[in-house]
């Protein structure tokens, strides 16, 4: 069997501002260890803003996402503007606020988001060819935006569950590690730390959800 | 029994300028998979410099590694300089170039290098208590360093091995995943991404490490 290849799809590097680091490393964990293949992407734009993960107060300066990205990529990344989905088999996006701040402005709009033009097309693109898209933690707003009309988790809280109703999807409530399927989709969510989760937990929706998508190829 | 616990020292967050982030999300993760606690510190220092991860070049920028690193933590970290031996039964160094270049410069002087004073007298006053204390990747040269006389591991490249002699430490060779036990000093240490190694061989050597601390606790 040809060894399945992963396009994983980072927003920065750090869970206020970025990626979320535990959910990003576990997601490539996952795959590797299914003997799949990654290739890892983000869009080349500023990030919104840079967060002191200590304080929580912005910082003034300027960083970018893809060389943010690049530090969990150990410099191995792509612009995502590269991406073909044609060469990929699956799609899959960790959390972190820097999904709701630089792939969409989910955290100021909240339904009435945009989700980035590029972010949308690559999830259009595979979308299309019925491959696996898969979303962890706050990530599926923006599958549940660009998409409409597919059912997510985002694991127990009720406004962002609300929200993604207002988009014209649908929300299904999920405990730790539990993987919300739509097979029509082919759509694959998992809370993380949207829950108040441990790194133990984080690793095992990673890996649910990446071994999930794997058996849907 | 009482639940153990880990001090985890962070060098940044970044392989190039900090640390080597699957390595310290491994890391955490061996711990809590282990059923033991972690508390994460790193210096209130500015990193040498700030290194594009894609193109390998010094950017115009000045980072705090104890910020920095708080992205790993998510928030939950603590200057090193709060550190006490008295309340953890373990510490442990994941790796990354930012221990060869904030928390030491042996990236610069090798065997001649001098550590940085608060991660010399938190590794002193581990070593006085006989608590075990682990290191990945390049971290094993600063414990080789300060406590001179012991055995220690970074894979198998020669010419650290010489640097580790140099310094009055000895070096055993190793490959993927294993552990060298300096069972006298209570030293544990794992090659990682000093070899050329996957995600997959990051995770069994963390979790090699923590799990042979934990037995000789």
């Amino acid at each position: 069997m040809k060894t399945k290849k992963f396009a994983v799809v980072l927003a920065g590097n750090g869970v206020f501002d970025g990626a979320e680091i535990h959910e990003a490393t576990m997601t490539l964990y996952a795959i590797a260890k299914n003997n799949a293949q990654y290739e890892i992407f983000a869009p080349d734009i500023n990030q919104h803003h840079v967060i002191n993960h200590i304080t929580g107060e912005e910082m003034n300066e300027t960083r970018n996402v893809l060389i943010e990205a690049a530090r969990i990529a150990r410099g191995k990344i792509s612009p995502l503007s590269d991406f073909s989905a044609d060469i990929f088999d699956a799609i899959v996006f960790p959390g972190g606020f820097g999904v709701a701040k630089n792939l969409s402005d989910f955290a100021f709009k909240g339904s009435e988001c945009s989700v980035n033009e590029q972010v949308e097309q690559v999830i259009i693109a595979m979308h299309k060819q019925k491959k696996p898209i898969g979303a962890l933690c706050i990530s599926p707003v923006i599958i549940a935006k660009v998409l409409k009309g597919v059912n997510v988790t985002i694991g127990q809280d009720a406004d962002t569950a609300t929200q993604i109703q207002n988009m014209g999807s649908s929300h299904s409530n999920t405990n730790h590690g539990e993987v919300t399927v739509d097979e029509q989709n082919n759509v694959f969510t998992t809370p993380c730390y949207m829950l108040n989760a441990t790194i133990v937990n984080i690793a095992d929706g990673a890996m649910n959800v990446v071994s999930k998508m794997l058996e849907y190829m």
